[in-house]
C-alpha cells in the first residue's frame, strides 16, 4: 500500500487478515482478526506510530474506559494528550494479542468448520482448548500484519511492560528494521522456572474448577469463575511487592461480609488484604476468558529469545539499529532487575544503542501501571530524544487537521 | 507429678488431656488429644528435653519414616544419634499441633455430642469447618499441658522453623521460665500481608474444589484433593528461592505424561518444574486434611506477638532468661531476614541473651529442612554451649540404660 490510510483519534477497529498466519506450532490459522484501539493521528509520512503492547491480562483499551468494567484504560495515565506517550505527537496503537479474549482471534473465537451437527450447519463452536498454542512471536507476527494493513511501514517505537515487554523484545529481534525505538519495561528475555511455576499453579486452579468442564464451558453458560479467580488472586500477589502490600493493608482487619453472623472471634473478621484479593479475583472473571488465560500464560512460559538464537541473547540483536531503553523496578521480584540487566548486557555485546534504567520503587512489578513519576520522566525523555534522532515532525496533528474520524 | 515418667526411644504416644483447654476464641475444647513422637531418653533430672515444633504441613514424625508416605522424617537429618539435635544426649519431643490431622485433636476429630441422629447415637461426626479457630498460643498451651503430663517441668530447648519458629517465639513469650534455650528459624514475629495473601489464595483454592462440599467432605468419601493440591503447589513455590528453582529445573522440558498423544509442538511437552509441582500437590493430599490446612493457615495469619504486648515486641520478652539463637536464610523471601532481625533487635532491647545468624543460602525458606551444613553447625554449637550453661549431664543415656520401651 503506497498511501497510508489517514487515521485519527480515537479508533476502534477489527482488522481482518484473510491470509492468516502459520503459527510456530505449524498450524495455519486463517482468517485472523485483531482488535485494536488507536489514539492520536498518523502523520502523512506515517512515521509517528507507537505500538503499545499489553500484559497478560491487559487488552487494547490502553487509554479509554474499559467496555466491561468501565474503569480507566490500563495505561490512561501514560497515553494521552500531553502525557509521556503524547497523542498530540504520536499515533498510538494498542492491539489485543492473538489468543486474547477482547476481540482478537483466540480460544473464544468460532472454530471454522466446527458446526455442531445440528440442522444449522453454519453455527460454529468456539475453539476452546483446541485453540493452537501461541507464542510471543506469533503475537508479534500478527501485529506486523496489522500495521502493514494500516499502511504503516515502520514503527517509531514499540513499548510495553511485562508480557508487553516480551513483545517489545521480540519485535526488535524479529523485525529490527521496522522498530526505531524499543522500550521493554519490567520484563525478561525468558520466563524463569519460578514464573513458569506460578503460571502452572494458575492453570491447575482453573482445571480444578467444576465449571471448567474440560474447557468446553460455553455449553451450559457456566464459566470456571472460581478457578480463574484463584489464578488471578495468586498472580496479583506476584505483581505487588511485600512492601506495597504491607503499606496498603498491613494486618488490618475488617468485618467479614461473607460471614456476618459469626462471632468476631470465630472467623467473623477477615484481613483487608483478603478482601482486596477476593475483589480482584471476582472482578477479573467478568472480563477474562479462562481458555485465553491458559493460552497466554503458555505463550509466556515458552518465551526464550536466546534459545531461538543459538542460546546467545546478543545474537538475537546483532547489527540492530534500534534504540533501546530498558527499564526495571527495584522491588519487582517477578521480573527482577537482573533480568533486565541481562537484556541490557546482551544489547551492549551486540553494540546496540541502549540505556538501562532501574527505577527505585517499592510498588513491585505493577509499578509500570502505577503512579511512578520516574517512569513517566524516563519514557517522555527517551521518546523525545529518539524522535529528534528520527527527525520526526514536531506537531503532526496540524498536518492532519483535515483528517476525519474513521 | 513428682517423679518423671521414664521415657526412652522411640515412643509414639497419644496424650489425653481430659481437662482440655479454653482457646483464645473462648471455646473450651475438651478432652484434647495430642499425638507425639519422642527420640532419645529423658534423664533422671528431666532437664534434657528438647521440643521440636513442626511447620504448617509437618507433623510429629520428625526423625522416622512417615507412616503414610514412607519418606524419611522431615528433620531426620537434624534429629538423631550424633546429629546436631543429638538423641544420645537430649530427649527430643515432637508433637502434632492442635488443629492438625496426624492424631492430635483437630477438624478431623469427632465432635463430641454430634451424633448423626441415626439409631446409633454414639457415632460422632467430625468437627470439619465447625472446629474452633486455633491460635499459635493455643498450640503452645496444649504442648505445655502435654509436657507437664509427661513429668517434664522445664524444657532445655524449643526449636523449630517457619510456623515451628512461631511456636518457639510463643513459648518464650508465654512461658519464659520453662524454656532455657530457644531457636526460632526462618520465622517472623507476625504474619505479613504477603504471607496472609498467599494463605488466602490457598484457602480459596480449596473452597473452589467441587469436592469441598462446604467442608463436610467426609460424607461421600471424596476429599477436595484438587483444591488442596493447588494450595500446596502455590505454597511450595514460596518455600523455594528463584535461584533454587532455576538450578533444579531451569527451563528444561519433558514429555507430558498427561498428554502423551499430543504432537510435541501442541502441548505435548511440559516444563520439568510443572511436573515437579504436580507431584508435590498430588502426594501432599494423601497425607493432609483440607480443614486442617484452613485451621492452621488461619492460626499463622493471626500470629502477631507484639500485638499481644502493647504493640512492642520487646515487651513480650521483658526480663527473659531464655538464651536465643535466631536464624534466617539469605534467600528466604517468605520469611525474610528482616523479620528475624526484628526479633533479634527486640530481644536486644529486652536485654536478652541472643545471637542472630543469617545463613548464606540459595535454597529459600525450605533451607531449614535441607542439607545446609552451616545450619547444622549453628544448631549443634548453640545447643552445646547452652547445655554447658545449663549444667546438663554429659551422657544421660547411660543413666537410663534400664528404661524399657514404652
Amino acid at each position: 500500500m503506497d498511501q497510508p490510510t489517514v487515521l485519527a483519534e480515537t479508533i476502534h477497529r477489527l482488522v481482518l487478515l484473510p491470509q492468516g498466519l502459520t503459527l510456530d506450532c505449524g498450524v495455519h490459522l486463517a482468517p485472523l482478526e485483531i482488535a485494536l484501539c488507536s489514539y492520536g493521528t498518523l502523520n502523512r509520512a506515517a512515521d509517528n506510530a507507537i505500538l503499545v503492547c499489553h500484559a497478560l491480562t491487559g487488552d487494547q483499551y490502553a487509554a479509554e474506559p474499559h467496555p466491561v468494567t468501565g474503569k480507566p484504560g490500563w495505561w490512561s495515565r501514560m497515553v494521552g494528550s500531553g502525557l509521556p506517550i503524547d497523542t498530540d505527537r504520536y499515533f498510538v496503537l494498542c492491539m489485543n494479542v492473538l489468543g486474547g479474549c477482547m476481540g482478537s482471534t483466540g480460544p473464544r473465537s468460532p472454530r471454522p468448520g466446527s458446526g455442531d451437527g445440528s440442522t444449522e450447519p453454519h453455527i460454529s463452536m468456539p475453539w476452546g482448548t483446541d485453540f493452537p498454542p501461541i507464542t510471543i512471536r506469533d503475537m508479534v507476527r500478527a501485529q506486523r500484519l496489522v500495521i502493514a494493513e494500516l499502511g504503516i511501514e515502520r514503527l517509531f517505537a514499540v513499548i510495553g511492560g511485562s508480557m508487553g515487554g516480551m513483545q517489545v523484545l521480540q519485535w526488535a529481534a524479529t523485525y529490527p528494521e521496522l522498530v526505531f525505538a524499543a522500550v521493554p519495561i519490567a520484563t525478561a528475555p525468558f520466563h524463569s522456572a519460578q514464573n513458569i511455576a506460578f503460571n502452572e499453579v494458575s492453570r491447575q486452579a482453573i482445571f480444578a474448577d467444576p465449571d471448567w468442564q474440560g474447557g468446553r464451558y460455553w455449553a451450559d453458560g457456566r464459566v470456571p469463575a472460581r478457578g480463574l479467580a484463584v489464578a488471578r488472586m495468586m498472580a496479583h500477589i506476584t505483581y505487588l511487592s511485600e512492601e506495597a502490600l504491607t503499606r496498603k493493608f498491613g494486618r488490618r482487619l475488617r468485618r467479614d461480609p461473607y460471614n456476618a453472623e459469626a462471632p468476631l472471634a470465630l472467623f467473623g473478621e477477615m484481613f483487608e488484604v483478603e478482601s482486596y484479593l477476593r475483589h480482584q479475583g471476582s472482578s477479573f472473571v467478568r472480563r477474562f476468558d479462562a481458555n485465553s488465560y491458559l493460552t497466554i500464560t503458555r505463550a509466556m512460559d515458552y518465551f526464550d529469545i536466546a534459545a531461538d538464537h543459538d542460546g546467545d541473547l546478543a545474537v538475537a540483536f546483532r547489527n540492530t539499529n534500534t534504540r533501546f531503553c530498558v527499564i526495571s523496578f527495584s522491588s519487582d521480584w517477578l521480573f527482577p532487575t537482573a533480568q533486565s540487566r541481562a537484556v541490557a548486557r546482551a544489547l551492549n555485546r551486540a553494540a546496540a544503542n541502549v540505556s538501562f534504567v532501574e527505577i527505585d520503587s517499592d510498588k513491585g512489578h505493577d509499578a509500570f501501571l502505577l503512579d511512578e513519576p520516574a517512569l513517566d520522566r524516563t519514557i517522555r525523555g527517551f521518546l523525545a530524544g529518539a524522535a529528534e534522532h528520527a527527525g520526526l515532525e514536531q506537531r503532526p496533528r496540524s498536518h492532519a487537521a483535515s483528517a476525519g474520524q474513521a
